[in-house]
Parts: structure tokens; sequence; C-alpha cells
């Protein structure tokens, strides 16, 4: 079976926006074994859509389009479509209800270029759009299967996870199943490094490393005709990757680090603070991504300023004037009061120089100590991350869950 | 004068990497006025690559491709495209040099597939890699310019911006000059109804509203024999807009709107406390992106359990008892006990109920409380956020900082 993904929308043709729907969905594809041989992008124009619909119609047997679905004039997916299929749009009562029902949910009065989002081509299976306002559908003709999502992918994304895959999922001869070894503190070509044999042989299941911002998802993808048989490939395959990097795989399942972490202090019924210098929230911010973390995340405390580590930190002023704001000294210093002062049982604290100023000779941009507190032991690290400041704290936030963790397993 | 951007290689297909590259060159050709049509991505497959390159070569002045141009024998674009142009590939001695000396300068022996890396369909112009091993080339046509570019970004940016960009700036008549006016506070619908106007009656200069997570961004682009002319246009146009949404733009420059807050709170001298509850973190994690900002940002709270709003910000027992966590009553009392506390002049204070757990009837999932303290005044508002927890925690930064703004403008 083929695939052929048409992306609409001038912001893309102008660059406006990175066209990530078509990454994340050829690799959807891919994993159900469905062959992507065309990956198109196209403006808000009817013309050249329309083209560009006819044609993928002839070649390919599964065509998915993302965005050109808002409320204004400028957005004609809906409508083009609709007429390369010879169907007319008719107003889709579930969906209206839905539209009136969210504007009315957050007080606000709907825009009347807003029903249009609720006319669908007549015939289709309505997607339901449950974070958004666009719905999105699906018209199956002799030839073809037509799947229009909308554009943002905080939309497409879960509406392909909750109405599409199963949908792809039942015409793919033979089952596709995958498990992602989730590794943390190794970088993508170490681990590729070592695994290389098993990446050189690979039939089936196969192997892919993937680096996802500070972490390496090794996915393992087997096909088969029942699910106990690819489940048993995949465990083999697991065995022996996990023989060589095990240590550093911290699951194999949908949790993320953060969740991980906090599943692991619960466990053992420790709490957690945090103190963020140069990362300035976002570590908090993440940990508290998980629902239900209040039980064991108890506080925490965005000291930018020296005066609020000494105030909220008890960090002395001799420590700070002696080896400045962001050294293993302050680290320390930080984590040891934030327990104190928080009465936790365990603690991270963060401190750098996140440039893109501030930097000197000594302490460069990128200059990072991470200190966390656990077991009744401080452990402060040094780091040198590189990119812009936005990177650098994006690596700090992930490297201070991976010392936690660190410290939980060893 | 249009282009098309064609993406070769199988790994795009497969969603192992994301094109960032046709972003890049459609930006580019975007502020030189040259229109881009079509992105297209195909695999590195003959038939199909010179489908695609037959199809733009009939439709389309200028073709840029990327990628494929690599040692391996799964590397066709350079064979595939002199076939497409009835060329054959001639060896190009400067760059066989070039090959030689850079294997050479890195001590490793070159492999006999990297010979093939200095074959050029005869007639190209060679367009030199400096940093890697595959040139690149440029073959006019009497009907098209076809300009083919490795994959590598790094390879590719500076081959772009060195060789390219000129013989293009030469090509096109006139300037492309571009103005983003950004709206915080309002929606995209609602923009677009207002100045609906405007848009339909768009030649020179255009505008098109771009959703951007919470924002609303307005560009407008001029083409101009030059430059003073083009600003002239966008004024114009600017101005009118400003007449009808004016009150929520925010900046017309590259800053954000969190860069935008930081430097109004400077210029009036003012400092800045955060309190945040279901935002864990996150609304101090994104001002404190701003470079420099310690003058202005003093201290943050991350009080997610009702323990450590009592305890940092002396909020009442009898209040979270009365009211609850998340109200009016909380949120008021959260933003005035943190300037208190802080001893800063503006004050944010979030709490909410971020879901997916934690919703009831009277206060579901989705419910925020927003509180500012600025000018000596709190302003409490109440929101309803759609989507799932992170959605909702990301509105609620954006909501608390877009208040912010609002005090510090009203």
């Amino acid at each position: 079976m083929t695939a052929e993904i048409i992306a609409i929308g001038t912001e893309l043709l102008l660059g406006d926006i990175l066209n990530t729907n078509a990454q994340y969905l050829s690799r959807q594809l891919a994993d159900m074994g469905i062959s992507v041989y065309f990956q198109s992008v196209v403006g808000d124009n009817e013309e050249r859509l329309l083209e560009t619909l006819h044609r993928a119609m002839k070649r390919t047997d599964i065509i998915i389009t993302t965005g050109g679905l808002g409320p204004t004039t400028d957005d004609l997916s809906k409508e083009t479509i609709a007429k390369a299929l010879g169907l007319s749009l008719v107003e889709h009562e579930a969906s209206m209800k839905r539209l009136i029902s969210f504007f009315k949910s957050r007080h606000i009065s709907m825009a009347k270029s807003n029903l249009k989002q609720a006319m669908i081509p007549e015939g289709a299976t309505v997607l339901e759009n449950n974070n958004g306002t666009a719905p999105g559908f699906m018209v199956k003709t002799d030839q073809n299967i037509i799947i229009v999502l909308p554009g943002p992918p905080n939309e497409m994304i879960p509406m392909y996870q909750e109405s599409v895959k199963p949908i792809l999922e039942d015409l793919s001869d033979g089952i596709i199943f995958s498990r992602t070894l989730k590794c943390c503190g190794i970088g993508e070509s170490t681990v590729a490094e070592k695994i290389q044999h098993i990446i050189d042989r690979q039939t089936n299941p196969t192997i892919a490393p993937y680096a996802k911002s500070g972490e390496v998802h090794l996915r393992i993808t087997a096909k088969s005709q029942d699910e106990a048989e690819a489940i048993k490939l995949i465990d083999t395959m697991e065995a022996e990757v996990r023989g060589i990097v095990g240590d550093y795989i911290y699951t194999t399942d949908q949790r993320t680090l953060e969740e991980t972490v906090v599943d692991e202090l619960r466990e053992k019924g420790y709490t957690l603070s945090v103190a963020e210098s140069c990362t300035g929230g976002l570590l908090s911010g993440r940990i508290i991504n998980c629902s239900g973390v209040s039980d064991v995340y108890l506080e925490g405390f965005i000291t930018y300023s020296n005066e609020a580590k000494m105030k909220h930190l008890g960090v002395k002023k001799e420590i700070l004037d002696t080896y400045s704001a962001v050294s293993e000294e302050t680290a320390r210093a930080m984590v040891e009061g934030l327990v104190k002062h928080s009465g936790t049982s365990t603690g991270i604290a963060i401190t750098g120089i996140a440039g893109p100023t501030g930097g000197t000779k000594e302490k460069p941009v990128g200059l990072v100590y991470i200190s966390v507190y656990c077991g009744g032991k401080t452990i402060v690290k040094k780091y040198h991350f590189n990119g812009n400041r936005h990177k650098v704290r994006e690596r700090a936030v992930v490297q201070g869950l991976i010392m936690l963790w660190n410290e939980l397993n060893s």
C-alpha cells in the first residue's frame, strides 16, 4: 500500500513554518509498512491544490492532507478537496454543536467565519477534533482513501492517533509492532556505534536510533502475522540490546523521562523540591507536566538573582563572592539549602550561564552546574552545553532529570 | 519568477529526518520576491525523481534540489538530473583535485565511490562545497534554471549563501520587504474578520494572518523597485490595520511577547516576581528566556501545593478552605502575598486545573485564574482553556504575559 502526504499552506511555502507534520506522518506510516513515495507542499490556492490532488489520486492509494481547515477565507482545503472528489459540502450537525459549545465554554463569541468549520463533504466520515475547532474527515472512493487533517500539530497528532491510526492498521497486511527503548545519559552516535553490528544485520525486527533532545530512543519494529510472534521477535532483540546499553535505558513504555522519575520517587516515598537559576522554572515546569505530581513535588524556587539564592536557599554571601554564582560550591549550597528549607528527601538545583551574554574565558556560555541531593548525599556535576540560550537551558533541564534518575537507580 | 524546491532522499519519506532545507530555501526565496508554488519530497528512486523533475521543469522557472549527492550507489540525484536534461556526466578536474586534497588533509583514504562526486553534467556551472565532498551545480536551459545542492544543511546553507543567492539576486526584478504586526489577546478568526475588507482587496502589499500559540501575527509584504517605496506601501497598510486592531499589536520588530514585556518593565523601572501553581515554572521559564532579565525579574515561586501557597505567598488557610486553591480569591491572595514578600512593583500569579484529573463540575479542567499586580492594583481574570494538560498550561502562560502587557499599556 502506498501513501502520499500533502501539506497545504502558503505559510509553508513562505518558509514561515517547518513541515513537521510530514515527518510525523511519514514515520507513522513507515512503522505500519505503508510506503510513502511522495510528500508535497502546496499553497492555499485552488488551482494548484487541485492539480496536486488529482495527481496523487492517480498514483497513490492513501492521501493524507494537513492544513487549510481554518475559519478564514484563505483556508480552502476542504472546499477544494470536495471539488476534486465531486462532492458538495453539507453541514455536520454534531460538529456544529461541538463548535458552538467550544466557544460557549470559553466564554467567547463565535465569529461567523467559524461556521464553515462545521461543513463536511457529503458522505465523509468526520474525525473529531478534541483540541481545536476544525474537524477532520475521511472519504473512501474506489481508488483512494483521502484523509484530511488540521495543520496545527497539537490538533493533527491526537486526531491521527485517535481516529486515523486504527483505520490504517485495519488496512495493513500483517501487523506491525514496535517498542521503543528510551535511553538517557548517552549520545546517539555512541549508542549507534555500540549496537552497529545489530543495525547492520537487521531484517525483521528492524532497529533505528532517534535522537530526542538529550535522549536517544531505540525503536525496534517487527512485522508479523500475529502479535505473540512479533512480541517474541522484539523481546529477543531487546535482550541483546540491553546486554550492551541496558544501563542507559530508563523505560520501554509510553512514559516520559520526568514521568519515570516521578514514579520512582513516589515508589520510594520520596519528595522533591527544585531550585533553578538559568533554567528559570523550566525543570519544574517539565516535572509538573506529570498529572497528580503534588504528592511528590513540594515546591520550587526560581532564584535567578544572587539575592534570591541567599534569601530562599540560604546560600552564603561568601560562597557567591568567592566562587561566583556559577560554581560547584554554589550549586552544592543551593541544593543543600533547598532540601533543608523545603524538608524534602530529594532536590535538584541548577546554576549556569545560558548566554548569549555573561560568559567569560573562565566561565564560558554553556557552563552549567547541576546538583542533586538524594539518599542523604549531594552530587554536583559540571557541564558544557552547546547551542543558543534556549538549547543550553533545555539541555540542562534534561540533564537534571537524568542525574536524579541515575541517583534513584544507583 | 517562480521556484520549486525538490528534496531528494528516502530518509525524508521514512520520517527519519525533518526537511528543514525546504523551509530555509523557501524563506530565502520569499525574501527575494521569488514565489515558491510547490515543495516536493521524493525518494532516491530514478523513475519517481524523473517524473517530479519533468513536471517541475514544465511549471516552474527555477528548480532547486537538495540531497542525493553522496558517494553511495543509492545517491542518484546527479545521474537522474543529467538524464532529465539530456546531458552526460563528465569529470570536473578542479572538483577531483579538491576531493583528493580533502581526503589527504584529513589523513583518510578516499573510497573509490567518492570519485563519482567529481562527475558533473557537461556545461554545468560547478558550485564549490567548502564544507563537504559533494560539489553542487547549476544548469541553465531555455526554460529553466536548475540548481542542485547537497542535503546536509551545514553544506547546503553556505553553498546557497556563497554561490546561489548572488545569482538569484541578479535575476530578481524588484525587492520584497515584509513587516510582521504581532498581536496578542485576540483570536485569529476575530482578527481576520475585522480586517477582512483589507485582506479581500490586497494586491501590493499583501497581508496574511498567522496563528502562533496564543498570538496572531499579521505579515504585510510589499514588492517594489526600491526600499523606500516598499516601506511606504507597508506603512500605509500598517496605519490602516492599526486603526482597527491597534490595541492588540504589541510589537512590529523581532522581539517576542516576553521580550516586549520585559523591555517595558525595564523602561518603567519596574521589577517582577512570579508565583505559579498549575503552570509550575513555565511562565518564569519563558520570561527568563530573555537574556539579561535579572534587573527586572527578581524571583519566582512554584507553589503547586497548598502548603507552599501558604508558606511562601502567605495565602491564608481560610481562603484556601473557603474558596479552594483554584479561585479568584486565592489568585488575588497569591499575587498580593507574592509582591509583598518579594518587594517587586509587579507580579503575576497563576492557579488552575490543568487536568487531565482534578476537575469537577463546578471547577472543570481548563479553569485557570490569573492575577496581575501592576501600578498599585490587582486584576484577576478567569479563563477556560481547552486542550490537554500541556496546552492548558501553555495558554495560561501566554495569557499571563498578555495580562501584564495590557496593564503596562493601560
